[in-house]
C-alpha cells in the first residue's frame, strides 16, 4: 500500500506522509508537516507549515445537500485553509469553505463545516461540531462534545464547557417566517458556558458572562454576571480573580 | 493504491469509486453512484441509483455482541439495503439489518444500528446515533447529536432539536424485572423535541406535540401542546401556524 | 490493496487481517483475533487473544498537545495494551497509554485516552470519550454518548447512562490557582447516572447511590440514596431489589 499523490500536489520539505494516503490535485502543503496514514486530503486544500495531521482525517470535504436542508445552499467555496503548527486529530471532518488560522488544535471526530473561520490558538475539542456560518475568534476552548449551532459568534477567549448545546431556530422547523429568524448565539469576549448548559436560539453572553453549569439560557447574559438555573436567571457578579483582565494572558 | 472490489460485486452504469475501497462479496451498486474513498461496504449490502457515499464510511457492519448487553443477540440479519439518492456522510457508520429508504441523508459521523428502518426523506443529523429497534418515519429532522435510544419509534415529519437524550430503562440497569420493560420513546407525526431535552423511558409525545429547550420529560406530552421545564408542564397551545398541517408540506 | 505490517510485527496463529490496514513496529497481536479494513496499529501495541478489531479503528495513538492544553503535558508512556476477547469498534480511537482489560467492550466512535486504565468485561458506549487520568472498574456500562471528564474515578459494576456529562473545572478556565483543584468525578461501587445528568466538578456518588436523569448534580449524592433535579436532593431511599447485593452478578 502507498500514499496516492496527484502529481499537482506541492509539498514542502521535511513532510512526512504515512501509508494510504489520497492527496487530491492542486493542494499545497508546507514543510514539516507530518501526515498520518489513511489521510484523504480533497482538491485545493491549503496546508501551512509544521501542521500535524492524525490518521483516518479528512480534509477539504464538499457540503452535502439535503433535498430539505433549512441551512445548506449550493454555492461556490474558496479551498479550506490551515495555518502553521495546527494539529488535526484522529478522524476529524474540515469542510472546503473553513478558514483555520495557525496553533489551532482540532480534536479527534471534531467537525469545522463551510463557511467558518477559528482564530489563532484556538482548541475545538473532541466529538465538536462547528456548524455552517460561524466565527470563532482566538484562544477560545471549546471543550469535548460542546455544540456550535450555525450562525453563531464566539469572541477570543470565549471557553465552551463539554456538552454545551446551542440552537438557531425558535420555531423548531415550522413555518416559512423562520427562514428570516434564524439565528445561533453570540458570546461575546471571555465569555463562559458550563458544562452541559443549554443555549436558546439569538442569546447573547456578553464580556465575561458566566452560566453555570446545567442551565438552560433563555435571557441575553449580563457583562460580568454568572447566571444560573432554568431558565438561567442572575445570582452575582462574577469573582474579580476570573475577570479576563486578571488573567495575565498574552496572546502568542 | 487501488479499491478491493470483490469479483461477485454488482454495479451500474456511471458509479465511480475513490482510491483504497474495500468491496466485499454479493454488494449491489445501483447506477451514478458517488463513492468516496476508503469507504468499506460489507457483504451483501444492496446499494440503490445515484447514491453519494463520503470518504471513511462503512456500510453493512455485523453487529458486536458484549458479554453483558442487556438488548443485543446473535441473529440472522438481512443485508444493509439504502434508497435511491441518499447521501452518506464521512465516517458514517451504517449496520447489515437497517433498511433506509430513498432521499435520506445521514450526515457525518452517524450511525444507524441493525433492525432499524428510516423513512424516505428524513435526515439523520451529524453524530447521531440511532440505536437498534427502532423505526424512524418519513421527513423527519433527527438534528446534531441527538441519541435515539433502542426500540423507540418516531412516525413521519418529527423533528429532534440538537443534543437530546433519550432513554429506555426504567431500572436503570438493575433487577431482571428489567428485561420486560425495556421502551424507548414514541414521537408520533410533527411532535417534536427542543435542544437539549432528556425524554425518560416510554415517554410518547403525541402529534404536533412540542418539548421546549431543555426540558426533562417525565409524563406524556398530549397533542399539540408545548411542555417545559424539569419536570416538564404543560404551558399553552402549541401556536397554530406551527401545525403540521398548516405548513403546506407535500411529500415529495 | 494490501496491509502494510511493519517486519517486527509478532502474530499469534489464526489471526485474520482486513484490507488496507497498517501495522507498525513492534505491535505484538495474540491468536484467534479478527482485524477489520484500514485499521491503524501504532508502534508498540500489544493485543491479547481473541480480540475483534472492526474497520477504521486506531490504537496506539500518541497524545496532541495543544500549546494552551491544561491538563496534556509531554510524556513518556508505556503502550496501549488490550486484554483477551475484547471487541474494539468502528472508528474508535485507542491512545498509547491505555490500560484495557479483557471482555471490554468499546463500541464505534468511541475514544480512550492515555492514563487510562478499563476494568474487565466493561462496555464503552458508542461515542463515548473516557479523557486521560480515569480509572474505570469492572463490570461498568457507559452508555452511549456519555462523557467522562479528566481525573475521574469509576469503581466496580458503574452505570453512567447516554448523554451524561462530567466536569473537573470549578474555575470554569479561569486563574492559575484552578490547576491545583482540578478534579473529575468518582462514583462508587454500584453508582448509577441517569440520561442527561450533568455531575459538577469533585462530585462523589456514594456506593450504590442513583442519580434520576437530568438531574444537575452539585453535592455528593449518599449510599443507596435517590437524588433529583436541579439542583439534585435527596429525595427517597433506593429500591432495595435494585440494590447491587441483590442482583445476584458474579465476576466472570
Amino acid at each position: 500500500m502507498t500514499t496516492a499523490v496527484h502529481p499537482s500536489v506541492q509539498v514542502g520539505p521535511g513532510t512526512t506522509f504515512g501509508e494510504g494516503c489520497v492527496i487530491g490535485p492542486n493542494v499545497s502543503i508546507g514543510s514539516g508537516c507530518a501526515i498520518g496514514h489513511l489521510v484523504v486530503i480533497h482538491a485545493d486544500t491549503r496546508i501551512g507549515n509544521e501542521v500535524r495531521i492524525d490518521d483516518h482525517a479528512t480534509l477539504g470535504k464538499r457540503p452535502m445537500r439535503a433535498a430539505n436542508s433549512a441551512t445548506t445552499k449550493e454555492q461556490e467555496l474558496p479551498p479550506l485553509a490551515i495555518g502553521d503548527t495546527c494539529i488535526v486529530g484522529t478522524g476529524v471532518v474540515l469542510y472546503r469553505g473553513a478558514s483555520i488560522e495557525a496553533r489551532v488544535l482540532m480534536a479527534d471526530l471534531c467537525t469545522v463545516r463551510e463557511n467558518v473561520s477559528i482564530g489563532r490558538g484556538t482548541i475545538v475539542g473532541r466529538g465538536v461540531t462547528v456548524e455552517n456560518f460561524c466565527k470563532v475568534g482566538r484562544y477560545c476552548k471549546l471543550e469535548s462534545e460542546c455544540y456550535i449551532t450555525a450562525y453563531s459568534e464566539l469572541e477570543d477567549r470565549v471557553f465552551v464547557a463539554p456538552g454545551v448545546v446551542t440552537s438557531n431556530d425558535n420555531f423548531v422547523g415550522r413555518t416559512a417566517e423562520r427562514f428570516k429568524h434564524f439565528k445561533g448565539v453570540t458570546v461575546r469576549r471571555g465569555g463562559r458556558i458550563g458544562a452541559g448548559a443549554v443555549l436558546l436560539p439569538g442569546i447573547t453572553v456578553e464580556e465575561d458572562g458566566l452560566v453555570a453549569a446545567g442551565s438552560i439560557v433563555t435571557r441575553d447574559v449580563p457583562r460580568r454576571t454568572l447566571v444560573m438555573g432554568a431558565p438561567a436567571r442572575p445570582v452575582r457578579e462574577v469573582p474579580v480573580e476570573q475577570w479576563l483582565e486578571h488573567q495575565g494572558w498574552t496572546d502568542a
